[in-house]
């Protein structure tokens, strides 16, 4: 790992003493800024994804314009399946499509055990390209979907409401789920390891779909290979963040997976979760998205009331509680970034300006 | 309230001792039941809730059918805006659809206050038509949305993923969202109170969207109104359940809402919710939905778990933690019903047979 010039946002993964809170915006690569949309006129999404030239562009943009804390790579979840030998169709008003979804032994046996560094070579290139651009001035971070996550979709093939499809599959064959979120677990470990050896300062891992389980489905099919994939990733020292949207039942399991730090979406309280499992892991969020929808002087109250939900210490990188919604003006975000730079440093008594590890 | 003769729902809501456990199934009268279906296939789902004898007749369906110790009129939340003048549409994929939603103080001012007893008279027929029809069978279950949950289709026009619209007033015009949200708490306790008044021996309240608040704004636009609504309620002795969905932080604040039986979702846990909010309110729920797409042994597994879960002693409802899906198989639902009945004497030990009031 190269040591970025603004560490902020690694020293508080690891909750080292910050002179303020970090801040970076799920989805900040994205479609509610004008200088994404100029660049996804030209091209579509997959393509974006696909050429390191236009996914370093698109992932340095929030850092220029909004001055986050840290820069995640421009890309998308399924990547992995697509490249596993599903074909993946992304329909602008439908979401991402797999017109063969797997449901079977039959369709999980075409499954390709890949290998990142040949199948996903373009996000590798994307990730060494982006940090030679970035020139260290904030972290990069890499991510992929959790094995629970990636399986909803390619079992469900589509938007679902209800996840009929992955349901059934879990209650009637638990043991071919098992199986391909075994081969899920072992891929997106390589994968997010070779994010790392290609230079991602942290990752991240999104299970976007724990929610919909319960609590003992929750362990049995999501933690567990989270967990696994976290004791399998090759890092030094580069924290691993994990966001379990809705896992508001699973979050003293989720300390106890190996992750550095945990996403807490906005209907949690993060004083209430800090008290509970106490400071061995940083937390990240958790602002309702939908605040910037608000007047900015509202956006600032909210903005504080976070900041002090978490309280004094380090250990808190300020993030929203989900991505940021497509119609958000970028003149509300540049304030939340503003309101975290400016409100957070009294949460961080005593630290001295300069303070690298 | 005239007695019904299988009383255990309504002693479980009042926490009285019970030989069993109780269960009705949130969407009992459904597209599930191919009975149902058989009168749907005639007439349309407006006509369905506005023609007290179809109303009547699928009310009573699962009653005959699956053997269900409540029967839930048959209606829909929306019935509400409609009668304050709102132009309903029931699209079959795609919902309930307002083409003209709410979103200003102009459009606010259109909507009429309404006297149940006029303009929903219709639903008061039902519920008499029905109770007769039961005959004192089981007890007759009356609903309404929450002021929230009914603001939130208000303003959305239909179905949404981000709720943006609602969200936008909240926060830009928050004395217009309660300006909406007490008109509604009004009409909705005439409404239930109404339905009391006609024979119903419960009422439920469905919160469908109190859980994409954050704890806040839960706090200030959905509890204050349903406690408002409970409060205006005019009742004996006839319990109130309230059921939000995704509320897991809003438990405690639920219980001094007034209401006598909380609905918990599958993400919660039983054991866990009863011993941090004591006795002072029943339980209802709360197994997944989903679990009946599984084998009957896994349905009786997942079964017992929630019944165990719970614990001995009464004060629990079992239900599913949301609605019943369309596509569940009618056996399923018959094994889970007679699982209950089965399995769930042995949490109520030194019962006598008999134990009236």
């Amino acid at each position: 790992m190269s040591n970025p010039k603004n560490d902020l946002f690694i020293r508080a993964c690891k909750r080292l003493p910050v002179k303020r809170t970090p801040i970076w915006i799920m989805r900040q690569a994205g479609r509610y800024l004008p200088e994404y949309r100029a660049v996804r006129e030209k091209y579509d999404f997959l393509t974006m994804c696909k050429t390191p030239e236009l996914a370093a562009k698109v992932t340095i943009q929030p850092v220029d314009i909004l001055g986050v804390d840290a820069a995640i790579l421009f890309s998308d979840i399924l990547v992995i399946p697509e490249a596993m030998g599903m074909h993946l169709e992304l329909i602008e008003s439908k979401g991402p499509v797999f017109h063969q979804p797997i449901r079977s032994e039959d369709d999980a046996k075409k499954l390709k055990r890949i290998d990142p560094d040949k199948e996903l070579k373009f996000v590798l290139d994307a990730v060494e390209l982006t940090k030679k651009e970035l020139n260290g001035r904030v972290p990069l971070i890499g991510f992929s979907g959790s094995p629970w996550t990636l399986l909803t979709y390619m079992v469900e093939g589509k938007g679902s409401k209800n996840f009929s499809n992955v349901k059934r599959m879990i209650y009637n064959d638990p043991a071919l789920a098992h199986s391909i979120l075994n081969k899920l677990s072992d891929v997106i470990a390589d994968y997010l390891s070779a994010k790392i050896c290609a230079g991602a300062d942290a990752v991240q891992i999104f299970d976007t779909w724990g929610g919909i389980l319960s609590q003992s489905d929750f362990q049995e099919f999501s933690l567990n290979y989270i967990t696994k994939v976290i004791s399998q990733v090759k890092r030094k020292d580069e924290p691993i963040v994990v966001f379990c949207k809705g896992v508001h039942f699973g979050l003293v399991q989720l300390t106890n997976s190996g992750a550095d730090v945990i996403g807490l979406d906005w209907t949690m309280n993060l004083e209430e979760v800090r008290s509970k499992i106490g400071d061995r892991v940083a937390l990240q969020g958790n602002l309702d998205p939908t605040v910037l929808y608000a007047p900015v002087e509202k956006i600032k109250e909210e903005t504080v009331n976070v900041l002090r939900s978490f309280g004094k210490g380090s250990g808190h990188i300020f993030n929203l509680g989900h991505g940021i919604l497509p119609d958000i003006e970028p003149e509300k975000v540049k304030a939340l970034v503003r309101f975290v730079k400016e409100k957070s440093a009294v949460f961080h008594p005593n630290v001295p300006e300069t303070q690298k590890v």
